[in-house]
């Protein structure tokens, strides 16, 4: 049975995890950063050392082709990122994005002859620095120079003027879409996020379904005044007002469904100062569930809650939505053949859907998709808390070099 | 009858505006930073130019002596701050600065031999980057290494950190108390920072006391988790419990007492992602009376408050409350002199309280202390807004020229 090289993907994820590491804060490789671009040069270096090529796009995701003959037969993709959320951990995205190179690598030094090329992905700001899935969604539909030239960090920074720096693209970033007859199938290696296979105690999550999710950034609007000398009365306090909003926020998720979420993750105030009333309040908002319906519900209700509460409190407020990502059921067939893959291992493996977004979902559309999940101890993420234990990730990188090999038609 | 040089005033304030400005956004020099530096050379430039003496202590204070022979006997001190809120105004602080140094070169120039010495002071971090009234706190009762060292600013940096790289001190930050025998009165020009004298249509504001400030720094913590794979009931959202805070806290200085105000001014989320619930949510308050009392309750209820929120949401929380600053009734003798010094001049005068707090406040235990206040337009501050009209400024400081020479004994 072919095997993954495990000592070589840990030693790898190891290395990575080095790059933008914080002491005793976890891991910050932020979309475009330093750290990524460090990140990327690394990742660089492994494909050159495995004498394999690396294509880029205009938004800098990163393709990896193998030696196959018959490059114009539409390909096995599998891939991840390499990015992290602030005080992130070393296994979110990683872990795919290496996995994938690790299949490709395996079957090239094993000379094995598959009808169908492979190929390994690195997707641009997966965590939405600039905006949801920025890279997947590129290739996807691609986005107008306007709409790249509206993007904006967290820390304010354009997104255009973060590229005209990056070394790794083509310098086009509005070409970015691939046409879907270059892929047969895409599958990616995940950590869960969740406790579910943890608590089920078993090895390999089978992705049924990825949530949809919406997103929108609302400003609250008041005045500037001395925290001294300003009546409680005569106030227009827009942190007072967010902050009514945010506490009622979570009564709607649960109204809607079930399984709805919502978040408010970040603030800015202006101007931010003890003594100071602040006079604007900005908020994210980020709301998932596996209903498209259940979503736009949520955004219209958290629209309305919004423009009530400003209404109340005479202050302004400027809603700014971005379009829902749909909830992405996964192909039914990659799904039997990631169960075939586990079961010829004797592993366990149950089938779940997913409550955090992946770029899986932006390639379903494209071509047949599915999803690898593997244990998350306690359920952590997006913390420094996140791990996964060596074997879980051997184990579903083995799964993903079988399935993408009988995927690829061997 | 005595003048300040107009001209002369006006062009140094405009100068001085020119420090730390922010295209459109006012004026942001904070307390140590390269900006206030480089308005402390600013002034040691005018003070040498005028052939006056600068003395420094351990915080950054700067005194500056005139030229009068007994220099041993009480003097009469005048003063205030250059640092600013960021995005702050012109007026605030920069006004009483300046006008007290314009009153020593009026003196000066004018060869008055004046009983007793004057004193111009500027006061480090009035608007209170590290501490309130950090400066004349100093100069009142000092501060202790240990205290020093748990001073940490709003970015997060330590206050000996900035001093250890301050070129404006004698590099001894516990040695800044003053003898209350070196000070025969204290005189503060301010700007109102409030409406009462535009809409009295008054020149001159003469302060009967200071309000009492309270301040405390609060922490919300829960877990950081991922915002799309952890449901709404598995949540220990730290920001929805500051949320809830923040949105009721009004209610407090509101059942207190009918002048009472609080405001939560900053606000610090860990990681602040749109795609993380939140771990952490940190919160300034300030809350103020004329009332020591009021200010004390205040402060009891607001903690309480904090407590039982976190309690009901299963958050911990962290409340580290900062002694209170007392109110200062201001001294009647000095109050009538700056009352004779504005009617002598057929200026318009009126009494009324300070909702701000001042240097003042720490210099009133010291000595008989008294404020001038002149009109602010529309009663803003702490703002890009912030303005008063040169008519005013040169009326105050003309005003704050007579005081200082009646109560210097001539």
């Amino acid at each position: 049975m072919n095997q993954v090289n495990a000592k070589r993907l840990r030693s790898d994820l190891e290395s990575l995890a080095r790059i933008g590491a914080v002491p005793r804060e976890g891991i910050t490789r932020t979309a475009f950063s330093t750290e990524d671009s460090l990140a990327r040069g690394w990742y660089r270096d492994r494909v050159e050392e495995a004498g394999l090529r690396l294509e880029l796009d205009g938004l800098g995701n990163m393709v990896v082709c193998d030696l196959a003959s018959a490059q114009e037969v539409p390909a096995v993709w599998s891939g991840s990122h390499l990015d992290t959320v602030p005080n992130g951990g070393a296994f979110d995205g990683a872990v795919g994005a290496v996995a994938a190179l690790e299949c490709l690598r395996r079957v090239t030094e094993l000379k094995l002859e598959l009808p169908r090329p492979l190929r390994a992905v690195v997707f641009s700001d997966e965590e939405g620095n600039y905006a949801s899935l920025l890279g997947s969604s590129g290739m996807r539909h691609g986005f107008s120079r306007a709409e790249l030239a509206a993007m904006v960090g967290r820390d304010g920074d354009r997104l255009l003027d973060a590229l005209a720096v990056w070394p790794w693209s083509t310098g086009l970033p509005t070409e970015t879409r691939v046409d879907p007859a270059r892929i047969h199938a895409f599958i990616e290696l995940h950590i869960e996020q969740g406790a579910r296979l943890e608590a089920a105690k078993t090895d390999i999550g089978i992705v049924t379904a990825i949530v949809g999710l919406g997103s929108a950034h609302v400003t609250f609007i008041g005045d500037v005044d001395h925290a001294g000398t300003t009546k409680m009365t005569a106030r227009r306090d827009a942190l007072v007002g967010a902050a009514e909003f945010i506490a009622r926020m979570p009564d709607i998720p649960r109204a809607v469904g079930s399984d709805c979420v919502a978040t408010a993750g970040w603030m800015r105030l202006h101007p931010n100062v003890a003594n100071v009333v602040p006079g604007r309040a900005e908020v994210s908002l980020d709301f998932r569930d596996l209903s498209r319906a259940n979503v736009e519900r949520m955004g219209d209700e958290l629209e309305q809650l919004a423009r009530r509460i400003a209404a109340e409190r005479s202050l302004e407020v400027r809603w700014n939505a971005h379009p829902v990502i749909s909830p992405a059921p996964l192909d039914e067939q990659v799904q039997s053949a990631i169960g075939d893959a586990a079961a010829g291992r004797g592993l366990s493996s149950m089938r779940l859907p997913s409550g955090a977004g992946h770029d899986s979902q932006n390639m379903a559309p494209l071509a047949p998709t599915g999803m690898i999940f593997i244990p998350s101890v306690g359920g952590r993420s997006h913390s420094p808390a996140e791990l996964t234990h060596w074997p879980d990730i051997v184990n579903g990188a083995n799964v993903l070099l079988d399935t993408m090999i009988r995927l690829a038609g061997s």
